[in-house]
């Protein structure tokens, strides 16, 4: 799916988690919010303008009943940005335990039911929470969980040129008011199709949403792309190498630490993307080019 | 001061807290990390460049041996971001129960110790963790204990313009490698001179970092105008709020929870801010001209 019919209103909806006849069944909610409002300002010459402004959301999520976290969401994919964020935290592990995701906007919370419902103490002990922005715990213990990825996957200039392009094609809410990130998901052949795209006030949000929808759709990292116009920070490369992606592209930069990371995890950075120019930080052999 | 006078190493000194003769002393060190790294990279046409890379590192803060959390820093204002960081978090209330903030970078750690040494349990309670990047918890616990700010600031356009000029003109971390956010603290006067300036991987960081520097120069943010590259989130209002800072302005942009924090907590809002042009979201009357 590039991105999922949505519908305003919270009734969830049955998806089978798997193709066996038999697969358990998620019931899960499609609860998005509107993705920008009107405000009015006042300009540099005191001129009265209108102009559109991203909406942020609290969004406080139940797990089996226990409070874990309160997220501040653009809204466009808060069951994906949730079911994401529990994996990455580690706090759910398998997708067959979710019995359901439920969004509901006028109490700001997200209920989410598992069928082992297991004692939350046991789950908070092995959560890993950092934000990548700058304040995270346990930093340590999710860094030595990883393993970095073996692959020998390369990555055409053309079909990178092609996501870049592909991206920039779609109508984002980020053209109409700015403030927000996005992500997406590509696969990495010469067409560079588009799997998922998702805006979020924060890119961690976004990275998380992501995650979800592969989740949901059982895709791997394997043949992907991955792209985000936020900068390339140490956690930013735990999540591309928890997700699988080799190739993690960026429209901005980077910091020493990503960068160190993504050459132990065998990550290949390309930051300052845009079609037609790039850099290309670590594990450059991967990258090839038609000869002239 | 505008930057505290740095040494690349560990020694903590002595601060009197207070001017009083026999104000009690904060041991404190002041441990910078380099800002950028060279690091080699292959550009789009395959030939090779040498680029700035901005550093980032863990710390990890222990509060009277307890651990609290892992920041993730660029490491220019160390030992301000962790004081910021547990005043900002309610985690220590008083500048005077201070009693040391020792970074030491060869473990990635920063030791705080208290007069106090409160049990760990008591002040974890209290914590209101919450990242603005679109991850936090006890979100609402937090805002209910936000009083609106009370006062009758004016802030002038030629102040405004005088302050981002100021804050253009500094050779920053941002000008030699990009990928780092940046926050200033400037005085609400004609000249707009500037108390303090922060970059660091993540704008909470400098905000909190900022937080430090008042917190231990017993600054408020009466008369003063508060500057960040990062866009206004929620979370970065509520800052300005604690602080006291009845001005925010932004180079980028602001999501609706921001706008509307801002006009119930009565900060005015200014974002898109360059010299001469910007939009005023929130109590634009407090914006004043000169008549032509």
């Amino acid at each position: 799916m590039t991105e999922p019919a949505r519908v305003d209103d919270d009734a969830p909806i049955e998806i089978p988690l798997g193709d066996a006849p038999d697969a358990p069944r998620l019931s899960i909610t499609r609860a998005r919010r509107p993705a920008t409002a009107t405000a009015q300002v006042v300009d540099h010459e005191g001129l009265p303008r209108e102009v559109e402004v991203p909406g942020e959301h609290a969004l406080t999520v139940y797990l089996d009943k226990h409070e874990v976290v309160t997220l501040m969401t653009l809204g466009q994919a808060p069951e994906a940005l949730i079911m994401g964020y529990l994996r990455n935290q580690g706090l759910v592990e398998s997708l067959t335990d979710l019995k359901s995701v439920h969004v509901d906007w006028s109490t700001g919370a997200c209920a989410v039911t598992t069928h082992s419902a297991r004692a939350p103490l046991e789950r908070m002990a092995k959560r890993t929470v950092t934000t990548g922005c700058g304040q995270g715990t346990m930093f340590g213990d999710w860094l030595d969980a990883l393993q970095p990825l073996a692959t020998d996957a390369t990555l055409a200039v053309a079909t990178l040129d092609a996501a870049l392009a592909r991206i920039l094609a779609l109508d984002t809410i980020y053209k109409r008011s700015g403030s927000v990130h996005g992500c997406a998901l590509l696969h990495n052949t010469p067409e560079a199709p588009l799997l998922y795209h998702v805006e979020d006030v924060g890119r961690h949000n976004a990275v998380d949403a992501i995650t979800g929808f592969m989740w949901l759709d059982e895709e791997t990292g394997a043949g992907k792309i991955f792209y985000t116009t936020g900068r390339l920070t140490s956690e930013m490369v735990m999540k591309a190498v928890q997700m699988g992606v080799p190739f993690l592209v960026s429209r901005s930069g980077l910091t020493q630490m990503a960068l160190k990371l993504a050459e132990d995890m065998g990550v290949t950075l390309i930051c300052r993307a845009r079609v037609g120019r790039h850099l290309v930080y670590t594990h450059p052999h991967r990258i090839t080019r038609t000869p002239e």
